[in-house]
């Protein structure tokens, strides 16, 4: 099996719940998964429930909390780069059929690393191993050389009406 | 908390993986969960995956199989509405804090059901219930309805390159 490179972006909801559902599907087959988390640090629902399948899925995380209320600084980075690094040493191992990278676009939006690091270790992949990229802002470069590209578009959003994230539903 | 009506469609890959990973986020945080699949009838890698997850999420299939190339028949119609019955049950008993109708708006699109009877069902819930539907071709109603509709558009996808559903990636 050739292993594909699909990126989920765009301002809807969705995107990382869609990566959580790839890797059980993954899971579900037996194939093995490397799923590292950028920014994003908290212990969400999602996360702990992928403990039940520890024997398939390396669940890393490498950020801090997002950038709404702060600016990104020396240990932001250096978290994201140890991710990156992880992520390419699973990508090129043979360890994993599937590496999800979620959030990554994000990273790169908020310049932790470079679009350019992350074509290379994505490049340098083993030839069976699928890749999943997720995040708002996805570059152009990015999009360019992927094989499947899905925008998850916000219609509507209750956030509007002032509803706040919820355990379970939203994290 | 209360429950809304999060709705998932487009022509986009994304939306039966993002309610995957919503059931796993909810039974991460220990909230029972009903997943109906509707037109789907296979057991996919996803559906086996949660298995793992049975004290907490209720999977059940009306299915026989997408209408690519037949017609849908007396038997989808029954199974298809028997899905129906048992979702408007799950939703109103309390017994479940997050029901899924996955493939809802494709049943609705092949005349299994109306809109007017999921709509029904939808309104009878139990109020702490939240309420995903996924599927293309979200009729106008049930976005009128809904809480939160991302749709996931297809910007890019390998099937056109010839790629075919692979296990553990597509089902």
């Amino acid at each position: 099996m050739k292993g594909y490179v699909q990126v989920y972006t765009g301002n809807g909801k969705g995107k990382t719940t869609a990566a959580i559902g790839l890797a059980i599907r993954a899971a579900g087959a037996g194939l093995p998964v490397f799923f590292a988390q950028f920014v994003k640090g908290m212990k969400y629902s999602e996360i702990g429930a992928l403990e039940r399948y520890a024997d398939l899925i390396a669940v890393r995380q490498y950020g801090r909390g997002c950038f709404i209320t702060r600016e990104a600084d020396k240990e932001d980075v250096e978290q994201s780069r140890k991710g990156l690094a992880d992520s390419a040493e699973a990508l090129k191992t043979g360890n994993y059929r599937l590496v999800i990278l979620d959030e990554a676009c994000i990273a790169i939006h908020y310049k932790l690393f470079s679009i350019d690091d992350l074509l290379q270790a994505i490049d340098r992949r083993k030839a069976d191993c699928e890749v999943v990229v997720t995040g708002r802002y996805a570059p152009q470069e990015l999009l360019d050389m992927a094989d499947l590209v899905t925008e998850m578009k916000e219609v509507k959003h209750y956030y509007a009406k002032g509803v706040q994230a919820r355990t379970g539903i939203e994290r």
